[in-house]
């Protein structure tokens, strides 16, 4: 009987651990550090010259006194401020089928090298995805990868939060860049 | 005897469910899909335009290269970023008394279609409510409703988060418009 | 036997309550209303006036169409957009050793009082710390203390949430003002 008791306690102490973990899962969110989904893209960006107005998918809409909206200003660009406009696609080809639009601004902000700090969301409105995430943080884009954060989420992403890894993947002159986003979630709900 | 264990291992399944859904109610965060709060507000922007200093809530700070500070850019008002103090009010009239302050600025973004970004705070400071709840999020104007995300809070909402959904409520020409904003929080402390 | 059971019950029940708290300690996220981890900053601010270009650790980049980018504007430097680059200390002296920097911007979003409204981050790359902390929020800063919100972080801060008590530790005309800032965070990875 005895015996009887201590398994039958061993078993309700397995099914209740079951339990407690089927609590956490049933409200979709996952709080260990292993992402919950993850999702590369790249992202384009082709910067108005006063000459490229055809194929620019942002612009400089504030600078520095010292600076204008045509020319990136002195100074590692310092008081930039960039609104962007650019397609997503799944490789890092500027010409594939893009899956959605990176939209928001960036805004250089050091002097001394080239630092920018980044408010944007990735936008999707296909079969695929549908909603957007929604990311901030510093982006020293001279560092070989840097983390930013996901503060939010919508439809597909609803309420989603994590870190995203970014990578520049090209970087030509003053006008093309093209960044490697690893989106990686740690709360899915 | 093996009934009465039976029961009494029921008894304590039961008994443990019910403390481990109190362990996550006392910590205040309720983590299911439906809100924990919701709050419905609307909010008035009025843009400068050279002539109505007087009413203006909110003016053209940033204008990309082809455009101004009193007009909105061509190009669906590609690039222009407007920071704004709007009256909050519970119905849609721009004359009831305000129970906050719609603080923070937003950018169009996109050229083909009026598309904005948005990073902006509710304040309030009134017997109702005291704090404030802090938005970002891409805003698709030309849809019916559009999400964004609550990324924090403070005061009453200390520590929120959630989704809104916005709805333009009026639009008259580019100078007026009213947003209904439908706040639900999905994390309550 | 009954109360050997009842016993063996007991002990179960401690057991698992046990297990369902270390559950929660092993995600490494605290949610009571304690912060799980506390720290205190400041940060110096020095606007460029046109003069002080070797100082200045922020610029205006935007301006509504009545102000400047060298001079802050009228009514409460309504509209006024500044990109920063701040030195951290841990103490309130300027020419302390920074510990990291605080880069973003803040805008003027009030006529009739200065408020502002804030995005930006604590990027820390020391023995110390490693990583960044991402604030938005609302400063209406003539309150002695405000509450802004810590939306995410990097590094040593993954995933990190919380609310940071801005106050005003010191301001000199319209060039020098010093923050401390008191970072409380609630949810720790």
């Amino acid at each position: 009987m005895e015996l009887k008791n201590l398994i039958s306690s061993f078993f309700l102490l397995f099914l209740l651990v079951g339990i407690s973990s089927t609590t956490a899962a049933s409200t979709g969110k996952i709080k260990v550090r292993r992402p919950c989904k993850r999702l590369v893209f790249y992202f384009h960006d082709i910067i108005y010259n006063g000459k490229n107005s055809k194929n620019a998918t942002s612009a400089i809409v504030g600078a520095p006194a010292w600076g204008n909206r045509t020319i990136m200003a002195g100074q590692s660009h310092f008081g930039d401020l960039v609104v962007f406009d650019d397609p997503i696609t799944l490789d890092n080809n500027l010409h594939s089928t893009p899956v959605g639009r990176a939209q928001g601004f960036y805004l250089y902000d050091q002097k001394d090298i080239f630092t920018a700090w980044l408010g944007f969301s990735f936008v999707f409105n296909s079969t695929q995805h549908k909603g957007s995430i929604n990311f901030a943080g510093a982006d020293p884009l001279m560092n070989k990868t840097r983390d930013i954060s996901v503060v939010g989420g919508t439809g597909d992403f609803f309420m989603a939060r994590g870190i995203a890894t970014l990578m520049t993947d090209a970087f030509e002159g003053e006008v093309y860049f093209r960044l490697r986003v690893d989106i990686k979630l740690y709360e899915c709900w």
